[in-house]
């Protein structure tokens, strides 16, 4: 029994997830297949990266993660798995499981190329169902990852900067805003732990365009209903919120926005 | 094999469902998992109920429901453990669980407290993850409901009104509207049995604003195209219904509206 | 271990779908289950045919696929088991499993009317849980789907028109369009190959209003970001699609529309 967890730009109105699911099940009967989110939109990799990267970690050791948002599907860009310490990561080596595999310890990576590990008639429009679900499939039902190809040296990244902070001013990136319009910092828990500041404080957030105020805490429970909380959330990251309403509403800010925040 | 079933307002297009899914897997690999619904409305605690209560039934004995509808997260409302005759529900004691846990027989409420029931790191926002899936996890695997943490006397119910019958006139309550414009009120299968009515004879509703008429139908098809009819529902409950039309709209109502039914 | 894949209109909001996996699983405890889609389009008919022809032939032998788009519940309407050489299928007799059935070769079909594949209290208005989901959930328990009921000598079909290839110019229907706006026509592979074009020249393309230009090509990416290209699609049938795009947007176009395509 092996787990496969798929994430996707797809949606689930159409038979396409179901495609990969059926090609995996024909592979390996056994394997539980499971969804991250096939929500990701269209084409947008950092989205798709962030949640792949925030919810790998949870899924039993050896995994097989197959990971589609692939605007190149056709193109030169390699297909291909990255074997980790804890999991697999099969997909498009365009920097949509680069920050995941990173986090699970990255033991090598190979291209898909063997034949045996793709579809006989490989779709130029949907390797998500010719070669990811199959290749994962195939892995699923026992072969090795290294027997789907040569060796690749490099795993393509995304161009994220790095958050910075400096005495009490902290500055970075949005990863991901979520369904609730909490708004998810590249400020990782290490970092967020060097902030010099104390449960209760007040902190200030800038947009390029708003100066809001928030408080520093725990929980949103901290702060009044409909204010800013400032706090270390449950994916790992510096966090915005606000208590039963949106802080992107209140932000304006979306996916890859630069902020300021001062302690 | 124990099937646990999931219920939250999380949806499915951030991670959040899926890190449920693997903190359930890597606690118990054999599980199956299936969704109840995770696009209940945020923080809607009777639209969560509703869906739970008429859903739960249809799962095999001891399925574990996990359910997550929590606007208290981080606050002082217990997670609890709910064992009934045949099912566990586990999630917040807010309510959300009580006519489901009632319908099932409730055996025994217990508090989960004890620490390894819990990830060791909870995060303060996200019990979903770290204490509700694992304590089904942990449950999934083997262990006993009663183990997690003491025993609770008082299960949290919805402040709901009931449904009142005199002569022919019925006074009710909107549980829930579907996705197809259906109207499904509080009037469960037996009093409906009391209702003296019968199949063809009209109906009149009315809403605040509101007065409609509707036929007493044993079907959609009992009515012509656009017409409303006044039926015992698929949930076990007096329904109101426009065939191939939406009910929601000629009734403009909502969950827990109030109306009344001249029969 | 028996693979149930379920397709419907009936949305993951409410408890409908997971009324209906609850059954399957309670009759069958090993039962996979897996969603083809349920964001079918309320009663449209034609779009769930689209997606399970499509799909169902990547699902393992001996599938069993539940699929339910059923305007009709409750009226004369037969409930069936279509039994085909690599699946069976479970559903209405109203056209929806129609195309999907004949591609996988149709051995026999029955109507459900013994009463052990139905509920005790079959819904009149939930055929869904009570009929299809439960005679699923005891053929792969092990019943024999001759069981369920007498044979029925005709499948019913869709009402659709026939392709056709004169010369240069081809006339066709749109079968669907799908969540990235791609236009998919009902021209299968075999007609695609017939067709007297060479990778890279121009088609034009009228709907019943617009005249536009696009591109013969492989893959999206033989065409600039922007424009539009025809293809043999991954869904088996040639298809129009914008890179990076909406061809439904230009072309203003929707499912069951006529096309006419000149080479």
């Amino acid at each position: 029994m092996r787990v496969v967890a798929l994430l996707s730009d797809f949606g689930l109105r159409d038979g396409y997830v179901a495609q990969m699911k059926g090609t995996i099940l024909d592979l390996c009967p056994s394997a539980v297949i499971t969804d991250i989110s096939h929500d990701v939109q269209r084409h947008n990799i950092p989205m798709g990266s962030f949640i792949l990267e925030t919810t790998a970690r949870y899924f039993p050791k050896d995994t097989i993660h197959v990971a589609v948002v692939d605007p190149g599907v056709g193109s030169a860009r390699n297909a291909i798995v990255v074997e980790c310490e804890s999991a697999l990561f099969v997909g498009p080596n365009n920097g949509l499981m680069a920050r995941a595999s990173e986090t699970l310890g990255v033991k090598s990576i190979h291209k898909i190329r063997a034949e045996e590990f793709q579809r006989k008639d490989v779709s130029s429009t949907f390797h998500g169902r010719d070669v990811f679900a199959y290749a994962a499939g195939m892995i699923a039902s026992g072969r090795r990852p290294e027997e789907v190809g040569p060796r690749v040296s490099k795993l393509e990244t995304l161009d994220l900067s790095s958050p910075t902070l400096l005495g009490k001013k902290l500055v970075c990136q949005v990863l991901h805003v979520d369904v609730f319009g909490n708004v998810i910092t590249d400020v990782g828990e290490k970092l967020v732990r060097n902030i010099p500041v104390t449960f209760g404080e007040s902190v200030e957030i800038l947009t390029g365009a708003r100066k809001l105020q928030a408080q520093y805490a725990r929980s949103y429970h901290e702060v009044d209903r409909g204010a800013m909380a400032v706090l270390l959330g449950s994916q790992g990251f510096l966090e915005i919120a606000v208590r039963e309403g949106s802080a992107r509403d209140k932000l304006d800010a979306k996916a890859l926005d630069k902020l300021e925040l001062r302690f």
